[in-house]
């Protein structure tokens, strides 16, 4: 009996983002886990680095030098920033294909990407033939994609809550605030006083105000749909919870349609736009999700408001930073790529409370 | 086509314990979910109630009297302590198999259950017939049972921590201490000053120190597998988080065996003692669970450490109290009383972090 | 010897607002407590229900009906909106000072009033009379006022951030939004489903979109400032955390100002405009505070930012929501009133971490 | 006028117990703060580093080396393990008084030390002239200590504990449990995974049952007291908050006294050993102290209990694992040693909620 699964490779699987993708494959019904490299810990069984995975997962960790790569039918990165690039050329030749985790390939332009990144990119060249992975505006580049560039976490956020608004061209697209709140797994698994329990819990505040990597991303994200110029101010604040990103989003609606687009309109176009996406879940009029609605779910929630009819519109967007924000959105990508039911290994309902 | 799910109603699925069961008995491939009820809530879409319900479950809260319930093959009673054994009795008459989530048969001895649960019993003849659902012990009579009574949180993680040790007779059963810690939703999901985040969080405080209804039912089994008498001092905790329990139980070795019980043996018991069940997992030497490795799974994860090789045993037995200690217990049993795979519906590693 | 103290009364010891208060009061060198009253606790030693007031306060509960209060030189109203406006009137009428930390004298317009408190106002002619007490602002009227309305937690973290822009004429006052997190205590001290630990951890949200109490309050003040109209829109969000309230407000630099107004400037406005502030703390440029900052302190910590040096000023400020929020700020208020230092019981450090 | 205050330095002001005791230290009435060290931080102001301090202290960090010690009354040593050992010697010659929140004399037997510190003593000397600072066992040498070792947390909530079971010799020495839990912070400042909100927060674990630093501490302590043999077994678990610690304490009463020793003479046992204590707490009969109670402050709060009247006494006692078990301490040991009010700069009530 042939296995006619998905071979799959997962390069660096200790972080928050490779332990949850592994959670997510161990049960996905179409795929085998070929391999889970990990540099620093090649030779330690991945269950014993997450006991959660004991029982689901008997791999050990091999090197990515190892050669099991070569065999997979895709391979996930879920490195930091700059490892992927340096092997996609040679798995790309090889016919595999990549889903991307990390920010390597999420900025087409090259200047930008050195200039927030900090360092030379070691292939421009595929910049261009990445596949930015937001299923809901690229499903169809996804489909036949060899390298997708997964998006970041503000970015999924972001972009699915204003995506309608800017396609109907009902905002001033100059008036756009992003006021955002993550949870701490965003900072990656790493030895960090600055996300020690004692230094972050019982707090809240503000950080890269003055400018954070996820601003180009969401700015090329915004412009590609608004079929122009969008500028945002993007302010993101660290909560004390593990898991979870609220997006506020603030715009003006455009001066020809102050008083047409009321509050039941704007939540009709959203409700349609969003009609036939299997994750994007926008909510009754009124509402305000709350992160713990999709925690560990692919679900992005949406509501929309506008405050006592005022000219500003409101969007609340919810995701798990994880899951729809990372290693659930990348499921989703490789489902898109093989052809598969897009929400295969995505259906269980989010843990709550 | 025939369906052959299970038809399956749900008393009370507004707590916490019900919303845990209808996020597993959503996706079990051999379950229809036919009828969750609730008096106050009647009319309201479940998942109105509980969003992250939202696009997994279609169902109404119905009356439990309007009749659905009369068609099923299981009820679960996820209600408070008190109403399953008012409506049990006419259940069973009609051939429909119940599993109790809350305390109603829990106890053998009626004047016990009164005395702790403040009541008279309204159907004690039952308390016979009604089956202890711990799998670990009473797996052969679960799967006939009409009736089970599914185990509370503390006496799960607690019994299961302590069964070989009492099986194999190697301690003294009158010195059993039980010093337990409980996340919140232990609870219940009510309005309460006392579980407040403003109250309980960033605190941690034993209660019921002089008596807690958890106390005899753990005696109850532990007397039951040591075949003679067992004592316990029982101190549980409440500490700052939603789910899980971590139980620090304490016994001292046998005098007999003091000298020849090292540290390995004890491993090796509990290994061989747990070897084929698939929801108990015997930690290698030396470890330390942590509640968040089973958080959102059906696991009761368990060390056994004999500190300075002194004669007292210390084992160290985490579970979810929603899950193993509750809703995925329940699941467990109707997975053993349909003679299902034990663990269909139940396979999910657990969310980390 | 005479005692020289201030004689005290705390109508409405039972709450967050109240317990804090005495928390401040009982070390208060110019203070004594006459009398704490509570309907519902009469009777009981105040730190039976506050065991962290034990061995500070030997005070019970007493009917706020007895007589104690006309004894008192200032009674504060740490009561439930709608209480401190019955009693005005008579305890003003026996030359009894009041400083009221609900919400009964915040508003000007009593229409307003009635508007978003939804009962009529029992002793309107008061409103006119009433100072409201940000003593940032109103230090002068504070000195000889015999009733002050203690400014609401997210007014005064909005107020302080913006005062220095408003005042020095240079944002467009159509384009202030003030996106404000919370902590849990700003919910009260009662038993609520929507507050427990279970709903509220691990996740965030926003609240009161289409409309807060504490909107009409803020836009009174900005208003007040500006010598002019002045609109924002204000989204409450709740944080998984006791204390805290971090406010991020946004505006357009004016038109004119666009060019001139860089970042270090705006920063030499707000130091200078609150170079005399004892408890107003401008930081360095660059600077992100978090709320832990001011944790049991009386402080406002704000930054000053502009972001890629465009139109939008982002201003971060934090207090502690029981604290600059509510009983600190009562505290400061009746340290001028009676002519004491300001800082007097005031000046303990934040508890960090 | 003469500036009568105590000249205090503090050596290692970068951690949790540093930043603690600046906090007291800012606000104490006798104290003048004359330097505060850190080699790798020298130069930078105090408050830089730790904001809640800004307007409390003006000192920047400077080099231990550089003398301005010599010229101290008494110097705190808030540094790692093996760390005042080193200058111990020379500081006491100059007259200088010591007190050492670190381990460096806690134990009297060099041999246990440094088979449970992994090291060479440096001046093994002067483990016997040291004084162990546990005000409610040795006040009067505290008095004319030269050199103070302050006790750990762990062993000053276990001590306190069991201190009157042990004098009045009713329990059996041999049976003595201390299943302990803490807050993360007694794990201190520094970047770590181990204490990364992600790892720790919404879980609870043991950790060090094998054998942990405090559990020799707390048997010397208890065997002095006992005069004799005692024996324990200690098992801490670290919980998801900043600040506290709950020790939970079982012991078998003697079997003389099994019979007469009911809840009530324990309990009059305890709040007759305490009486004249400033800073233990004897809670009434029947209550369940939480650790909040203690947030911030100096207090050791204890309740008594003997469940279904058994023969196992347990004792619930918990402190605020920064103050009484450390900072606050050692300001109270500073107080006794400089013939101070005991209280003084110790008198705030804990922060609650």
């Amino acid at each position: 009996m042939t296995d006619n699964r998905i071979k799959v490779g997962v390069v660096g699987g200790t972080g928050y983002t490779g332990v949850e993708l592994l959670r997510l494959l161990v049960n996905h019904p179409n795929v085998r886990l070929a391999a889970v490299t990990s540099r620093s810990e090649a030779g330690m069984p991945v269950a014993d680095l997450f006991p959660s995975l004991r029982g689901h997962l008997a791999l050990p960790f091999t090197d990515p030098e190892n050669g099991e790569l070569a065999d997979c039918d895709l391979v996930y990165f879920a490195t930091p920033n700059g490892v992927a690039m340096r092997s996609a050329p040679q798995l790309l030749a090889q016919g595999i294909r990549i889903i991307d985790l990390a920010a390597d390939f999420r900025l087409k332009n090259q200047k930008e990407w050195e200039h927030w990144y900090q360092e030379d990119h070691a292939c421009p060249e595929l910049l261009a033939t990445a596949v930015y992975g937001l299923p809901e505006v690229n499903r169809e580049q996804i489909k036949s994609a060899q390298l997708i560039a997964n998006p970041g976490c503000y970015p999924t956020a972001v972009q699915l809550g204003l995506l309608p608004l800017l396609e109907s061209k009902c905002i001033d697209t100059k008036s756009i605030i992003a006021d955002c709140k993550s949870g701490v797994s965003g900072a990656g698994r790493k030895a960090s006083l600055g996300t020690s329990l004692c230094e972050v819990s019982e707090s809240i505040k503000a950080y890269a105000v003055p400018g954070h990597r996820h601003l180009p991303e969401i700015a090329q994200g915004l412009k590609a749909v608004a079929g122009g110029d969008a500028e945002l101010v993007f302010v993101p604040h660290l909560v004390p919870m593990i898991r979870g990103i609220h997006a506020t989003l603030y715009a003006k609606l455009s001066a020809a349609k102050t008083g047409s687009e009321n509050a039941a309109a704007l939540q009709a176009m959203f409700a349609q736009r969003y009609q036939d996406e299997p994750f994007v879940d926008v909510l009754p009029q009124g509402s305000h999700p709350d992160t713990r609605s999709v925690k560990g779910a692919n679900y992005c929630r949406i509501a929309v408001h506008r405050p006592l009819n005022g000219d500003t519109v409101v969007i609340l967007s919810v995701i798990d930073n994880l899951v729809k924000g990372a290693a659930g959105q990348a499921v989703q990508n490789m489902n898109i790529m093989f052809g598969l039911n897009e929400s295969a290994g995505l259906n269980n309902p989010a843990l709550l409370p």
